[in-house]
C-alpha cells in the first residue's frame, strides 16, 4: 500500500466523521430526537416538554463540544458514576503516554500506571464511603447447596446460616427456574403494549391493524380479542408458579444484618467440602442476569472449559476473514487469483480505494458480530450478573483482538503459521521485529477507519437514529412505555480503545507517524464520550472501576510486545549488545507488574475490615436502617416472580412489571 | 555403559544395604545406642534404664522389621503425628501406581491421587476436630504495621483490633529484634554447659582441661573463671533487653478469644493499603523461626525476588558437577580427555566401577549439599516457621532435582543447549524420545546407589552414629541435657522419594527395567521409614499434611512428561495419528488436576467456617478455657525474651531456658 492509499482511506473517513458532525449538532436540536441524543435528558425533563421551533435548530454548532468539556470530574461522577469517569480518564491516560513516552518512554509509562492505579483504587474507596446503603453489599449469593435430605433448599439454608451466623444471619431467598414464567410474562407484555397502542390510537387504526393481522379471520374487537388472550396467559403464569414453587435450584441470596457480616460469609470457606456452599459477592438486584442460572459447582466448571475450547476455535476460525483481507493490501496477489478484476483494479481511485479503506472496513463489518458472541460465551460460564459477564466478554474481546487484528495481520500467514511461531518463542523477536514495522501503514488506516469513523458514528448513533425513525414512520408517534436509557456498552468500546492504545504503544518508536492519528483519535474520543456520558448513556450497574485492571494490564502488556520487537529489532540490526541491553526492561515491567498486582488488585476484588466496619458504624445510629433490612429481605426477588397484572391495568400509564424492575 | 556395569553397581549397594542391616540390627540392641536408634524410647524410659548384657544383643535379628509393621495407622498417628503418616502413605501408593500403572495407567493414577486427596482431605479435618486447644489456632501474625505517629507499635496494634474487632480481639505480642540477645544467650549456655560437665566431673579433669584451654595463662579455678563471665553475659542480656524495648519491629502476634475470630482476621484484607495490616497465620510457638524476620511487605517481596534469581543461578551453576558426572558414564571420551587414565580405566572392574557407581555416588554426594542451601533461601524469603520453610525448599529441592538430575542428565548438553530446547517447545517431545530411553541404565544405577543405599544408611544412621561414637569417646558419656530428639528431615527427603516415583511414572513404559529395582526402593522405604518414625523421629510440630500437594503435583508432572515422551516416540517411530491421539492425554490430566485443585487445595488451606464453628461451641461450655486464654496471651514471647538465670542455677539438673522453651 502506497501513501495515496493511506491518504485516500484518510480522506474518506475525514469527510464522513465531518458529515456526522455536522447532522449530530443539527439533529440532536431536534426535540424528536432527544431519546436518541439526550435520552438522561428526556428522562428528567419529561413532564417540561416544548417543542418551539426556532432557525437556530438548523444551523450545525458546535456548542456540545463546549458542554460536554465544562463539567469537573466530580459532577461527571455524579452524573454517571464510577465506571463513566473510569472509562473518561482512560482517555486522559493515553493521551498522556503519548505526551510523554517520547522522552522517558516506559519509566514514566510504569510511573503513570502506578499512579492511575492509586488513585482510581483511591477513588474506589471513596466511592464505596460515600455510596448509600445498597442491597448488594449486605448480600452473598451461596451456589451449590447439598442436597438436603428430606426438607427444602430454603430449609437447609437458613439451617445453615443460623447453626453458623446466628448474630449476622438475616434473611434468604432460593433461586428458582422461571425460564418459562418468563417467556409466558415477555409474551404477555408484548400483548399489554399492543393493547395500549390500540387503545390510545383511534377506531380507524384499530379496524387497519385488525385486517393487518388477520386477513382471512372472522371480525371481532381486536382489543378484547387482546384481553382474552392476556388473561389465559395470566392464567397460566399462576398455574405454573403454583406448580414451580419445588423446582428450587441450590443456589440462594442470603442476606445479612451488616455488611461485615456479609464479608465474613463471603471470604471464608463454608462447608468441608469447597465445592459445596459456594460464596459470591452478590451483584445489584437490578443488575442479576436471571436467564441462565447455572449453580452447580461441578456444571459451571464443565461449561468454563467448553467455553474456552470454544473460544480458542472461534479466535482460530476468524483468521480465514482476516486472511482474505490481507489478501486486499497485496492488489498483485489478488490480480494473480482473480485475472478478471485486473481491468478494474488498474484504475488509480478503484486500487487505492481497494488496498487502503475497503481492508479495514472488512474487518470492522466482521468485528461488529463478535461482540455478541462474547457475551453470549460470557452467559454461558454462569456469572449471575450483566456486568461481570461485560467483564468477561471485554477481556476475551480484547485478546481476540490483539490476536486476530494484530498478530494475524502483522504475520499474515496462515493459522498454523501462528500458532508454529510461538511455539518456538525463541525465534520469536526475530519474526516480529521483521512483520510488524512492514504493517504500520495498515494500522494507521486501521486507526482512521476504525478509530476515527467509529468515533463519530457513536456520536452519531446511526443506529438508533434510524430504529427511531422508522418507529416515528410506522407507529406514527415514540412510545414512551418502551424507552429505556440506553447502557454503555463498555464490553464492545474499551477493547477497542485499548486495542488503539497497544498499537500506539507497540508503534511508538517504529513507525511514529501512527501517533499524530491516534492523538486525533483520543482527542476526539475524550471529548464525544464525555457528551456521550452526559447526554446519553445512564448506569444501570456500577462495578466501582472494576474495569481498571484490564486497562493495567492491557498496557503492560503492550510495553512488552514492545519490548521484544525492539529486542527483536536491535538483533536483526546486528547490534547484539543493545540486545541483550533490552532483555531486563521486558523482565522489570513484569516485576512492576507483579508489584502492582499486590499493591492495588485487592482493592478492586473486596473492601477491607477498615471500610466496613466504618460504614458498618454510621448505620447503626441511622433510624432508617430498620426499614432499609426490611426492604433487603425481598430485594433478590426473581421479576418472573413478581406480582403480574396486566388485563386490569391495562389502561394504566406505566406497566406493573416496569415498575416491579425499578424497586 | 553395559550390564556388567550396572551389575557391579547393583551388586556394592546389595553389600553395602546388607552390612547396614545387620550392622543395624546388631547396634540397635546395645543400650548405649539407644539415642541413636530409638531416641523416642529413650525419653519415654530415661528413668527405667537398665544395663544387662546378654548374647542375643550380638546376633543380627530381624525383629525390628516385625515391629516396624505391626502398628496400625491410627497407632502411627497417635505417635507421630499426620506428617508422618503422609509420609507413609506415599509409599504404600506408589507402590500402587506401579502394580496398576501396569495395567490402566494415566486413568487409574489419576483415581488413585483423586482417592489419596479425598482420603487425606478427610483425614485432616479429622485431625483438626480431635486436635487439643492450641495457641496457634487462635492466633494470627500481623505484618507491616503502619508506622506509629506518636504511640508505640503496640499501642498502634491495640487501637486497630480494638476498634475493628472489639468481640472477639484478645490480646498481641510485638515482636522485637533480638538477633543480638540471642547470640548472648547462646554464648551463656555453651559456658553453662561448660560449667555442669566442670562440676560433674572429678578435679583432675578440671586441671587438664585448664591447661588445655590456656596454655601459658595463670592458673585459677575454671569453675570460679566461668561463673563469672556467665554472670557477665547475663548482665549484658539484661542491659540490651531494657535499651531494646524501643527496637520493636511492625509485627505482631495477635490472638482472638475464638478460632472463628481469627478466622475473620486472617481472611478478611484489614487496612485499605494492602501491602500494610497483612494477615498470616500464626505456626505453632515452637515452630516460629525467629532469627530472620523480615517485617515489611517491600522488604519480603523483594529478598523473594532475589532468592528466585539466586535460586535459578544455583541451578544452572549445578550443571557443572553434573556435566562432568555425565562425562564418566562415557568412558571413550573421559579416555580422550585424560589420556593418561587409559591404562587403569582399560581394567574391566575399574571401568565398570568408573561407569556404573561412580558417577551416581559423585551425584549424591553434590546433591547432599544443596538442601541446606534452599533452607537458607527459604529462610531468606520471609518465612515465619520452621515448617514453611521445610515445605518451601521441599518445593525448590523438588524442582532443583527434576532439572539437574532428570534433565540435564537425559539431554546432557551445557546449559545453554538445555534452555535452547526448552525455548523450542515444539521439538520438546522428539529431542526428549530420543534422549530419555537412552539414559535408562544410568537411572537403573541412580535407583540403586541414591535410593537403595540412602535408604539403608537412613536406617543405619552413620552420621549421628559416628557423633554419638564420638562424644562417648571423648566427654566420656552422653549428655542428657544436651541430647534432642532428631526431626525427620521432610525437606530432603520427600523431593528424593518424589524423585523416584517421577523416574517411576516416567521410565514406565520406556524401560520397564527400573519398576523392580523401584518396587525394591519402595518396599525397603516403607518398612524402614516406618521403623525410624516409631523410634527415631518426633514431631517436633505438625503442619497437618500440608505437604500432600506437593506429592499430587509432582505425580501430575510425570504424568505430563510421560505423555510428552510418549508422543515424541510415536512420532519418531513414524505413527502420527497415535502421537496426535495421545496429545489429548495430557490436557485431560491438567484439566483433572485443576478439577482437585479446586475440590481439595482450599482443604489445605484454611479450616471451613463449618469446622472453626464447631471447635468453638466444643470449647464454650468448658471450664478450662479461660486459663486457656490466659496462658494464650503469652504463648507467642521470643524465647531470648524470657528470663534467664544462669549464674545462680549452674548446679541444677535442667537449665532454665530449655523449659522456657518447652512452654
Amino acid at each position: 500500500m502506497i501513501l495515496s492509499a493511506l491518504l485516500t482511506s484518510v480522506g474518506i473517513n475525514l469527510g464522513l466523521c465531518f458529515l456526522f458532525f455536522a447532522l449530530y449538532s443539527i439533529l440532536r436540536n431536534q426535540p424528536g430526537n432527544i431519546t436518541v441524543y439526550s435520552p438522561l435528558l428526556f428522562n428528567e425533563r419529561k413532564a417540561q416538554q416544548q417543542d418551539e421551533f426556532n432557525l437556530e435548530r438548523l444551523l450545525p454548532s458546535p456548542g456540545w463540544v463546549k458542554r460536554a468539556w465544562q463539567p469537573s470530574e466530580d459532577e461527571l461522577l455524579s452524573i454517571t458514576g464510577l465506571d463513566a469517569v473510569v472509562f473518561m480518564r482512560m482517555f486522559i491516560f493515553w493521551l498522556w503516554i503519548h505526551f510523554c513516552a517520547a522522552y522517558v518512554f516506559t519509566g514514566v509509562v510504569c510511573y503513570l500506571l502506578y499512579c492511575e492505579y492509586n488513585y482510581i483504587s483511591l477513588k474506589r474507596i471513596a466511592y464505596f464511603y460515600s455510596s448509600k446503603r445498597q442491597p448488594h453489599q449486605f448480600t452473598i449469593l451461596v451456589r451449590g447447596i447439598p442436597a438436603p435430605s428430606g426438607s427444602s433448599f430454603s430449609q437447609t439454608v437458613e439451617n445453615f446460616f443460623i447453626e453458623y451466623h446466628p448474630s449476622t444471619y438475616l434473611s434468604h431467598t432460593v433461586v428458582r427456574r422461571t425460564s418459562k414464567i418468563q417467556s409466558l410474562i415477555n409474551d404477555a407484555e408484548k400483548l399489554y403494549r399492543k393493547l395500549g397502542n390500540l387503545k390510545a390510537s383511534n377506531s380507524q387504526q384499530r379496524f387497519m391493524r385488525d385486517g393487518f393481522l388477520g386477513l382471512f379471520g372472522r371480525k371481532v374487537d381486536i382489543a378484547d380479542h387482546y384481553e382474552k388472550k392476556l388473561q389465559d396467559i395470566e392464567d397460566n403464569v399462576r398455574l405454573e408458579r403454583s406448580s414451580l414453587a419445588g423446582e428450587e435450584v441450590p443456589a440462594a441470596f442470603v442476606s445479612f444484618k451488616s455488611r461485615f457480616g456479609s464479608a465474613i460469609a463471603l471470604h471464608i470457606q463454608q462447608g468441608i467440602n469447597p465445592t459445596e456452599w459456594v460464596t459470591e459477592r452478590a451483584p445489584e438486584p437490578k443488575d442479576v442476569y436471571w436467564p441462565f442460572f447455572s449453580e452447580s459447582f461441578m456444571k459451571r466448571w464443565i461449561f468454563k472449559i467448553v467455553v474456552v475450547v470454544a473460544y480458542i476455535a472461534l479466535t482460530i476460525l476468524f483468521l480465514i476473514p482476516v486472511v482474505v483481507v490481507q489478501g486486499l493490501t497485496h492488489l498483485d496477489q489478488l490480480e494473480t487469483w482473480l485475472p478478471f478484476l485486473k481491468g478494474l483494479l488498474s484504475l488509480t481511485f478503484v486500487g487505492d480505494l481497494v488496498t487502503g479503506y475497503l481492508p479495514s472496513l472488512i474487518l470492522h463489518l466482521f468485528l461488529s458480530v463478535v461482540p455478541p458472541i462474547m457475551i453470549f460465551f460470557s452467559s454461558m460460564q454462569g456469572y449471575i450478573s450483566h456486568s461481570q459477564i461485560e467483564k468477561s466478554a471485554c477481556t476475551k474481546l480484547l485478546w481476540f483482538t490483539v490476536w486476530n487484528i494484530f498478530f494475524a495481520n502483522v504475520l499474515s500467514g496462515s493459522a498454523l503459521y501462528l500458532v508454529n511461531v510461538f511455539l518456538e518463542p525463541k525465534k520469536i523477536p526475530s519474526v516480529l521485529a521483521e512483520a510488524v514495522p512492514a504493517q504500520a501503514s495498515f494500522f494507521i488506516a486501521y486507526v482512521v477507519t476504525s478509530g476515527w469513523t467509529s468515533l463519530s458514528s457513536e456520536l452519531f448513533r446511526l443506529f438508533p437514529l434510524l430504529c427511531s425513525f422508522m418507529k416515528r414512520l410506522f407507529v406514527g408517534k415514540d412510545d414512551d412505555d418502551d424507552f429505556e436509557v440506553p447502557q454503555m456498552p463498555y464490553h464492545s468500546e474499551i477493547p477497542r480503545v485499548l486495542f488503539f492504545e497497544i498499537l500506539g504503544v507497540t508503534y511508538f518508536f517504529l513507525a511514529p507517524l501512527i501517533l499524530p492519528f491516534l492523538l486525533v483519535y483520543y482527542c476526539l474520543g475524550y471529548i464525544i464520550y464525555r457528551n456521550q456520558f452526559l447526554n446519553v448513556y445512564a448506569p444501570k450497574y456500577e462495578t466501582g472501576g472494576k474495569f481498571w485492571p484490564i486497562v493495567h494490564n492491557s498496557t503492560i502488556f503492550s510495553l512488552v510486545l514492545m519490548h521484544i520487537v525492539a529486542i527483536g529489532i536491535f538483533g536483526l540490526k546486528k547490534l547484539p549488545l543493545a540486545s541483550s541491553l533490552t532483555i531486563p526492561l521486558p523482565v522489570l515491567t513484569l516485576i512492576f507488574n507483579e508489584y502492582c498486582r499486590k499493591r492495588f488488585r485487592p482493592i478492586f476484588k473486596a473492601y477491607p475490615t477498615e471500610c466496613l466496619i466504618k460504614k458498618d458504624r454510621e448505620d447503626q445510629n441511622d433510624p432508617t436502617m430498620t426499614e432499609f433490612l426490611e426492604k433487603l429481605a425481598t430485594a433478590y426477588q426473581d421479576p418472573a416472580l413478581m406480582p403480574v397484572q396486566y388485563s386490569r391495568s391495562a389502561d394504566g400509564r406505566s406497566s406493573p412489571l416496569l415498575r416491579a424492575v425499578e424497586v
